[in-house]
């Protein structure tokens, strides 16, 4: 009798075991899944182009977004609107004949751009001229098509455009994904073989910047905004392309040369082999790096010169930042010093040009001949003027192109002036 | 009874105990003094000039001098006497009227020294020559003193020439400490206000190499040796202090310019701010790195490319050794594609002012300015083309320099062509 309750007693602890065992298994089993990514507060309307509206649930992000309000120089550019025609009066010869011998301003931060585009005396006219400076675009560009967008006048689209560079030109509000909202670059990786949704998220912090920071031209009479890397991201490739397309930007009024105005190529020189993209490092890696605010660890929008913040910038991956100082400090003074000698071989080689399409009875192949050398010259020249780094982002590579530029600048004076009859 | 005999073992014990330990005290301190530094097998004679010698005690130092005999190429440069001027023709003409023009090989390792300056066709008559060549230099300097030994016939010091480069020209045999035997660097820096004895071993491991990877000349009828470094050691300053001696190596049988000719000058272009180097790295860390035989560590001597051993050279201070092969690549074709540039830059140069002087009543005054720039535009590009590292020690240093020797070379040539009449 006593063994036989003993049994009943135990097989009534296994039932309760097994019963409480899968009881939790179905517990588990109806938990809702777990949600990846940030949890926000509120939901975030998708596209939404307004900041404050996703500052809710990233304040930080936000705090750190309104920095780029922010105007102070850096040694050789920085975010305050000084004038660079004043500051290298060269340069007003440089671009004789173009809107950029009218204006040319180092540029602000992220959050003037709509305010400066609309003020400056450059005046453009192409709706295209709005595809980078508004949050608002990639919802415009759904609506109307990049086609219709583009080919839309100026001043027609200015009234939408309430909200300057901010979250939804790189994140999609659903997820905080990076993610490409300009079709150009989409259509310029397409181009290259490039399928931008295969890549990783190290790449896309640098895909997204690169959606802006480029060299680009407005194609056909609808101002079909497009990237000339179809050949490659190399000055050369890029030459290449705009010479087999017989395209220029302007009619240089002293020399006659059929010009190119490089824009902002910092995508293009940057990842043309220099050390830091080559050991995998992206743009924001130096100019959005990681901040510690007690114990959260959250990624800067204050994009920025990282002189600006070089412990943050440097810091992460240099141990020495005071030596890294030192050798952007270097390597910008070298580039600088070169980009002068270049531009004062420009100004010779305009000189000389204008001096021979004066002459009656010029040589015309040797106008062309200097014509051409000068806008070879001034378009590497260019590329590492206007591009935001001082020669950093690719130290060799700027003083390489600038070694050419000063060869083909050099030659032009010099078929230019062998071509005028004493 | 019995507790006073327990007291006398005790006592005995202790006094034993006692002497012993005085023994001990007294043993210590007859020990021969602890000798730091290398423990020599058998003494070498100060200033031993055969490495055989000091190789019963560093037999694995030796073993990798002698790989200094190994003769291979590397991409640039390495150890195989190939012609230059049969690679690349237009030295000819950069070189004409020079002992240069003769014959230019790609040098061999230090065990080569002797023999490859016996036997070079462009049969130095000086003294001075050896200075660099042999180990019985040190030696022979003491004997002889500097001005004598400069002023002596190269012919006539050649059978005191035994054993080429080797342990005694940076060694002392008597504590293997690094030292200064050539009076040339002394001198130098003595004129620049530094004193070489209070050098750190870490600034001796730079220093040595000073000794002779370095831009010299040979000054006055005794053919003294002399760094030009009293105005400092970047080109432009080597430059002026030239220019203020109105030196010159030789006329260009061309275009009759009053030339410079750069000889290796590694420790000059490397020491100005290099990145390298502003991060404390002697030539040693590269290119004599350490080197693991078992349980031993020790220095290699095969001085070389880095690029036959970057595991040990480069692997030291950088994890990803391929990546550091690539950027050494990279950086050397920039480079090099400059460097041909610059050459055709010169060559052109050279020919418009051939073709000046050769005209009747050519303007004296632009053929003197043509040639003025043909010496500054030569002399750039040869502290890069002399420098052996395919601008690797300075890479943005080499394509500064490079750009302006463009820019010279191209100036001659307009001036030049501008003064030539039709």
């Amino acid at each position: 009798m006593k063994q036989n309750r003993i049994i009943w007693i135990l097989s009534g602890v296994i039932v309760a075991l097994a019963l409480a065992l899968a009881g939790v298994f179905v517990f588990l089993s109806n938990q809702p899944p777990v949600k990846r990514g940030p949890q926000l507060i509120t939901p975030i309307t998708p596209l939404e182009p307004d900041p404050a509206k996703w500052a809710i649930n990233f304040p930080r992000q936000y705090d750190t977004w309104l920095k780029t309000k922010e105007q102070s120089p850096t040694t050789w550019g920085g975010s305050q609107p000084y004038s660079k025609l004043e500051r290298d009066p060269r340069l007003k010869t440089l671009f004789a004949g173009y809107s950029f011998a009218k204006e040319y301003n180092e540029d602000r931060g992220h959050y003037w751009a709509v305010e400066d585009v609309s003020k400056t005396a450059r005046a453009p006219t192409a709706g295209t001229c709005w595809t980078c400076k508004s949050a608002v675009v990639p919802g415009l560009m759904k609506e109307m098509g990049p086609e219709n967008f583009y080919a839309t006048p100026f001043k027609e689209l200015a009234p939408r455009m309430t909200h300057p560079i901010a979250c939804a030109d790189c994140h999609k509000a659903e997820t905080m994904e990076l993610t490409i909202t300009r079709p150009a670059l989409q259509e310029a990786l397409k181009a290259q073989g490039k399928d931008w949704t295969t890549a990783t998220r190290q790449e896309m912090r640098t895909l997204v910047c690169s959606q802006c920071h480029v060299e680009y031209y407005f194609k056909g009479t609808g101002n079909y905004l497009t990237f000339p890397w179809e050949k490659g991201i190399r000055i050369e490739q890029i030459e290449t392309y705009y010479d087999s397309y017989g395209f220029k930007d302007w009619a240089h009024a002293q020399s006659g040369a059929p010009m190119l105005k490089m824009q902002h190529p910092e995508t293009e020189f940057y990842t043309a082999g220099s050390t830091h993209y080559a050991a995998g490092v992206a743009c924001a890696d130096c100019h959005m790096p990681y901040i510690r605010d007690g114990a959260t660890k959250y990624t800067s929008h204050w994009l920025a010169s990282p002189l600006k913040y070089p412990d943050q910038a440097c810091g992460a991956c240099h141990r020495d930042v005071e030596y890294v100082k030192k050798r952007v400090t270097d390597i910008q003074l070298q580039t600088m010093t070169t980009m002068t000698r270049t531009e004062e071989s420009l100004v010779a080689a305009i000189s000389a040009i204008q001096t021979l399409s004066n002459t009656v009875g010029a040589d015309s192949q040797a106008l062309e001949q200097a014509r051409l050398l000068h806008r070879r010259a001034q378009m590497r020249w260019d590329f590492i003027a206007a591009e935001n780094s001082a020669g950093f982002h690719n130290p060799e590579e700027a003083l390489r192109i600038l070694a050419e530029a000063i060869d083909y600048a050099r030659q032009a004076e010099l078929i230019a002036r062998q071509a005028i009859k004493p």
